[in-house]
């Protein structure tokens, strides 16, 4: 890794992924080869990787990566069906991974020898990579205006950004999503700051929104996540940006735990509230996100313990509450489309409601 | 200490003042013995004691110990006076630790002989710990039927409480502010169940509110601070009470860093918020608490590590973020009265407004 080429997951040979070990960010940088199918799913499993479009990547390396074993042994089809079984299973509630692999069983069943699946194979797993790098960089493209726009009106003051959880390079192959505009805001010689969210209980924005923007020379401030509501009374933020898992067809957003209490606090205070998403992440199936969103709840000890780097440098757990003291983990909350300025995706930057989804995606119009 | 016993300070006997250390809960139960007034200004200074009332009960029984010493030595108004003033230095914020110092000042120099002195000095130093006994118990007198009517109009099912940082009998003496009503109510035989928001970023709740109620046997569940706006959204709380270390003549409430989010969430949730607070928090000599409350900012290690007990017993801090990532932490935020429902006193509930503040107090009518 450079501070130029800095992505996610990479070819290191053409046999051989190379992915990086999120588990040890910041504290450790350490890569991993993946070379087998196994490996793959085994990386997913483990949460080497994460972040929907990273593990979609992952996956659909992983289907090449298994065609490339079966050049060693028999029964090929047997072994490929193994080979998507395995991956779809790896991680089954992260959609991006379905689609990624619908993708790859076209590309490999639409051929007839395997010489022919393994070069389509290699060819569509490269290209779902670059795919999303390119909708990252356009989520970018239409986001950068915003900051353009605020710094202009300010006479070329910081703009201080705030973000909540990791909607950034790391969950993605590069740019990210909500990271790509201050990426391109940067480039473009602007002053950015970003108040980073430490965004309990994984603390990914600690983790691994702040170790990114170190990467990327980005001047930041890590708060804890009770912070920001006294930010922005204070004219401390000039605009929020989050990311999302989920958006409904009237633009509610699911997001990481506490997104919605920053939402509230910048409609309090008439900070610009804005969403990044690939539109992969809209879900036209559903209309009202408080209703119909399920939201996961995760293993009470991601709460009870928090995980970081001790003074000799060993990484560990401490226990923050009486043992006996049991901890609710919901893992995300639902951002009310009345609260969202905005939503910046691929093809340009909408109001958060049906109206304004379906005249992007007007495929979508019922 | 004892169930039924339970204090933050008590004498062992006459010349021995007892503390619970509270740096090392909920995973040490460790008390300190206080014999002389350099004691007591340690145990404020390295917060072995925190809390104001309670920092305020412990430098009362430092001045009563610096005249126990006097017997053994000479010159005992210079050495009073030395008490006094280093007693003073140990917390130069806490209003409390003036307000008590000054009680106990007329206490001491009321009297002519050392004998008088001395005796004075024990009867106000009990004093201060039973009347901040005795507003604690009204505060919950006061709060108990906001409890009552939730539980009456639900049928009795559970009521659940959510409450920020700890505003419970460790900063106090016994009962504490909102854990006053809370216990009362569990007395009256209410079933209450407490959501303890974790307070990042030396986690109060998790350390310290979790440990009382355990002890209490009041059932209750961690959570992180971002989790409370979804469970009201979800009709999981019926009632936020929280603490306050300043609130202005309009109601404006300073309460630790993330209150502000909370009260957001209650309003838009139509959710009850309560501030409970002794009427010696009130600033009667501000309005605006936006304006007017300068908010302090502590060290940022706060932040960027976390505190507690490893797997092994030992307890230490983890590094959660990059060491160059830097932090912002700051101490407090300040609630809007237009976001608080009532204020909870010794003296009654009342609107957070000026009209409904000196109706209670009505010594500071304009």
């Amino acid at each position: 890794m450079t501070q130029e080429r800095f992505r996610t997951i990479w070819l290191k040979d053409e046999i051989t992924v190379e992915v990086i070990d999120q588990r040890f960010l910041p504290h450790r940088f350490i890569t991993v080869e993946l070379t087998t199918c196994f490996d793959a799913v085994d990386a997913i499993k483990k949460m080497i990787v994460r972040g929907a479009p990273l593990i979609g990547a992952t996956a659909s390396y992983g289907v090449y990566l298994a065609l490339l074993e079966i050049q060693k042994g028999d029964k090929p089809t047997e072994y490929i069906n193994q080979a998507f079984e395995e991956l779809a299973n790896s991680r089954p509630t992260a959609v991006n991974l379905f689609w990624a692999l619908d993708r790859m069983k076209k590309a490999v069943f639409s051929q007839n020898t395997l010489e022919e699946q393994l070069k389509s194979a290699f060819a569509e797993a490269n290209q779902i990579v670059e795919d999303d790098v390119e909708t990252c960089r356009m989520i970018g493209v239409h986001g950068l205006p915003l900051i353009e726009e605020i710094w202009g009106k300010n006479g070329h003051q910081t703009v201080n950004i705030l973000t909540h959880c990791n909607a950034g390079m790391l969950g993605c192959i590069e740019w990210g999503t909500i990271t790509s505009p201050i990426y391109q805001a940067k480039e473009k010689g602007i002053d950015i700051h970003v108040w980073v969210d430490e965004t309990r209980p994984r603390n990914q924005g600690a983790n691994l929104t702040a170790f990114e923007l170190t990467k990327h020379g980005i001047p930041h401030t890590l708060i804890v996540d009770n912070t920001g509501g006294h930010l922005m009374q204070h004219g401390m933020v000039d605009l929020v940006i989050v990311g999302t898992d989920r958006t409904t067809r009237q633009g509610d957003v699911a997001n990481k735990i506490g997104t919605y209490l920053k939402a509230l606090a910048a409609n309090d205070n008439n900070v610009p509230f804005y969403v990044a998403l690939p539109s992969t992440t809209l879900d036209w199936t559903i209309t009202d996100g408080l209703k119909e969103i399920p939201i996961e709840q995760r293993d009470q000890n991601e709460v009870k313990t928090v995980f970081g780097k001790l003074d000799t440098g060993e990484l560990a757990s401490v226990l923050i509450c009486p043992e006996t003291t049991p901890a609710a983990n919901y893992g995300f909350d639902v951002t009310p489309a009345r609260l969202v300025t905005g939503l910046i995706t691929e093809r340009g930057v909408c109001p958060a409601s049906e109206e304004g989804l379906t005249r992007l995606f007007p495929e979508h119009k019922r």
